[in-house]
C-alpha cells in the first residue's frame, strides 16, 4: 500500500521558512508521509482564493488524502481549527470559510470535528503559528492512523458562505470574476450552458466587448483577439489569446460581468 | 523497486490550482507515483523557454522517468498530443516544438507515438484544460504499465526546430542570448570551446563590454566586475559578479551577442 | 523503513533549469530518494537569509535527514563544500557562514568533512555550477549509505558568524530586524521575554510607533493597526494587521529596533 499522502496549501510565499518547518514537523511525527505542494502562493490572507482555488483542484485526489490547508488571518484568535471528512477526501483547516467552494461543488462533509485536544498538538505553541504547533504534528498524527473522533468534539456549525450565484434579470445573465489565473483569463461565475453562447454581447466592468466571439479553444482565434469561452471549471471565461486580458480590461475578481441575450 | 516518478514542467504559474489539479488527477489513477515540480513558472506560453529548460535537466533523470509538459498555447485546437522517448526518458508533450532541444541534444527519439486514443482521458475534456483531461490521466496510466503502443498511431513527424547555430564570420563568432536566468546571468549558444578565451573582445546587442575579461568562476573578479566565463552548459556565458547582467546591459533572450578574435 | 529524504534550498529562482537538473542527478544516482523542496527562492547569494531560513526549519527534521544548500556566491573558487552532522540533521553546504544559524540554535557539529574526493563528483565538474556536478552527487551517494568520512579530511574550521545579540543601553533594548515574511511581518533579534511586553514604547528606524500595542495574534487587533507580538521564533515582531508593516515603515533586514522600557 502507498504511503499516506498529505497536500500542502497555504500563503506563505516561496521564500520562508514556514513551509519548510511544516514540512518539517509533519516528517518528523511520520517519516513516511509523502508531501504534496498544491500551492504557497495564495494570496496573502485571502480565503476567497484559497476556496476557489480548492474547489478547483481536491475533488480529484484519490481518497483519503489529507489536505492541510494553511490561509489562516485569524491564527492565535478563538477561531477554530476543523477536521472535515467530504467526497472521500480529509482537511484540516482553519474555520474561515476556505471549504466553502468545495462543500459547495461535493455537499457538507460526513465529519466534522474541532481539533481541541492539546495534546496531539507542540508542547509550546506560538500564537502566530499553528501550522507548525498544530496543523503539522496534528496532520502527521493522522497520516500515522489516528482516530479523527480523539481530535476534539463533534463540529456542528462552521463558516460557509453562500455561494453567489449569477443572476438573470431580463435578456441580462449577470455574474462577476472569480479568479484570474496566471495568463490573465478572467474565470466567472456565470455557467457556460446559460449563455446562449452563439448570440451574446458581453460586459465585463463598464466595458462592452468590441468584438468578443465564442471560440472552442484559446487558438482559434488570432493573437491578441477578445474571446470567450468555456473554462475548465465549465463556466464562462474570458480571454485575450496569447495575452492577457485581465491587464487589458483591467479586471480584478469581483468584477461584474454581463452577458446580453437575445430578446426571447 | 522505486515505485515510478512523473516530472511535472508547466506554465501555470505559482498560486493558480491547475497544476494542483494535475496533481489531484495523476495520483487519482495512481496513488502510487511519486510526482517531481521541475518548474511551473515557464513564463507564459513560452515554448522556447521550455526547450531550453528541458534540455538542461531531462538527461539526468534515471531511466525510464515520466516528463510531462504543459507549456501548451494550442491546447483544444487540433494540436497532436504527442508521447515519446529518447535517451531513456520518457515524454508526454504537446506538439509545439518544446522538445526541440533535447532531441537536437541527445538525439531523435527511438519511439514516438500520438496521444490519440480517448479511452485513456477523463469522460469530459475541457478545451482549455488538457493538463488535467488527458495528461495527466494518460501519465497515470503509463505510470501503471500502460503499453504506450496503445495511446495511438505511430507519429512519423512532429515539430523541430532547427537549432540556431553561432557563426564564424571573419574574425567574429556571432551567436545571441538563449537563456537569462535568476541571476540575470546572460547564457549564449556560443560554443566556449570556439571563443579563444583569452584574447577575445565582447559585444552584447551594440554595447562593448569595457573590461569584460574571463574568469574560471564568478568570484574570481570583483564585485560588480563585467565577466564572461564558461556556462554550466559549456557555452559563453556573460555575468556581473554579484550582480545582474540583463539588467546592466539591457539584453534579452535574443540579443546578439559578438567575440571578436584575433586575427589569424 | 522510509526512503531517504533529501531536503533543496537554493537561490536558484522558480524558473530556471538548474534546480531540475539537480534533481536529476540525485535521482539518477539513487531513484529511491524522497526529495523534498524547502525553498528556491532565496533572494539570489544572500547567505544571511538562507542561514534564517535554515535556523528555522531543519530541528524539526526526522533524524537522519540530509539538506542540500546551494547559496554559493562562491562557487568555483577555492571555497570548500562541507558535510556536517549536527542534532541529528545532516547538511551538505558551501563553505560561507549558511549554516551559523542553525550551529547558533542548536550547537556546534559533531561531524565536519571537506567534500573533496572527487571520485564521487560528476566526471565534468562547471565552474559554475555546482550544485549539479558535486552536491547532488555526493547527496545521491550519502543517501545510498555511502560513508560520510570518504567524502574528505576532517575539517576544523568553517564559516560561523558570531551571532549579533539584541543589547541592553540604559532604559533602551536595541536590536534589529532580522527577517522579514511574505505578509511584511518584521522579525526582531530582541528575544520577547526581555521586552517587558506591557510598558514599553517602540521605535523601528527612526520612526516611533504612533499607538503600538502588545497583542498575543495578529486578529486581537483591528485591520490596520501596527502592533507588537512574540514571533514564532519566540522574538519580538513588529507587524500591521491585515497589511504590510515592511512597506508601511519602510523597513528593511538591519533596520533598527529600539524597545524603550520602564525606568527602573
Amino acid at each position: 500500500m502507498a504511503d499516506p499522502l498529505i497536500t500542502l496549501t497555504t500563503d506563505f510565499g516561496p521564500s520562508s521558512p514556514y513551509v519548510a518547518a511544516m514540512k518539517g514537523v509533519i516528517l518528523g511525527v511520520n517519516p513516511s508521509v509523502r508531501l504534496v505542494d498544491l500551492t504557497h502562493e495564495v494570496p496573502p490572507q485571502d480565503i476567497r482564493h484559497a476556496s476557489f482555488f480548492l474547489a478547483s483542484a481536491l475533488p480529484y485526489f484519490p481518497a483519503g488524502t489529507l489536505h492541510l490547508v494553511v490561509v489562516d488571518p485569524g491564527v492565535g484568535t478563538p477561531r477554530k481549527i476543523l477536521y472535515f471528512e467530504a467526497a472521500r477526501q480529509r482537511l484540516l483547516v482553519p474555520d474561515n470559510g476556505c471549504t466553502s467552494g468545495f462543500f459547495g461543488l461535493v455537499g457538507p462533509p460526513i465529519v466534522a470535528r474541532e481539533v481541541s485536544e492539546k495534546r496531539f498538538w507542540r508542547t509550546r505553541v506560538s500564537s502566530t503559528f499553528h501550522g507548525r504547533d498544530i496543523f503539522a504534528p496534528v496532520a502527521g498524527q493522522l497520516s500515522l492512523g489516528l482516530d479523527p473522533a480523539k481530535l476534539g468534539p463533534i463540529a456542528d456549525k462552521w463558516i460557509q458562505w453562500e455561494s453567489r450565484v449569477s443572476q438573470r434579470k431580463g435578456n441580462f445573465l449577470v455574474g462577476e470574476v472569480i479568479f484570474i489565473d496566471t495568463f490573465g483569463n478572467l474565470i466567472t461565475d456565470i455557467p457556460a450552458e446559460k449563455t446562449n453562447q452563439a448570440q451574446v454581447s458581453i460586459k465585463v466592468g463598464n466595458q462592452t466587448l468590441p468584438k468578443a466571439s465564442w471560440v472552442n479553444a484559446y487558438g482559434d482565434a488570432k493573437v491578441g483577439s477578445l474571446v470567450a469561452l468555456i473554462s475548465s471549471q465549465s463556466t464562462a471565461e474570458i480571454a485575450v489569446v496569447g495575452g492577457n486580458a485581465a491587464k487589458r480590461l483591467k479586471a480584478r475578481i469581483g468584477t461584474a460581468v454581463q452577458f446580453k441575450l437575445p430578446a426571447k
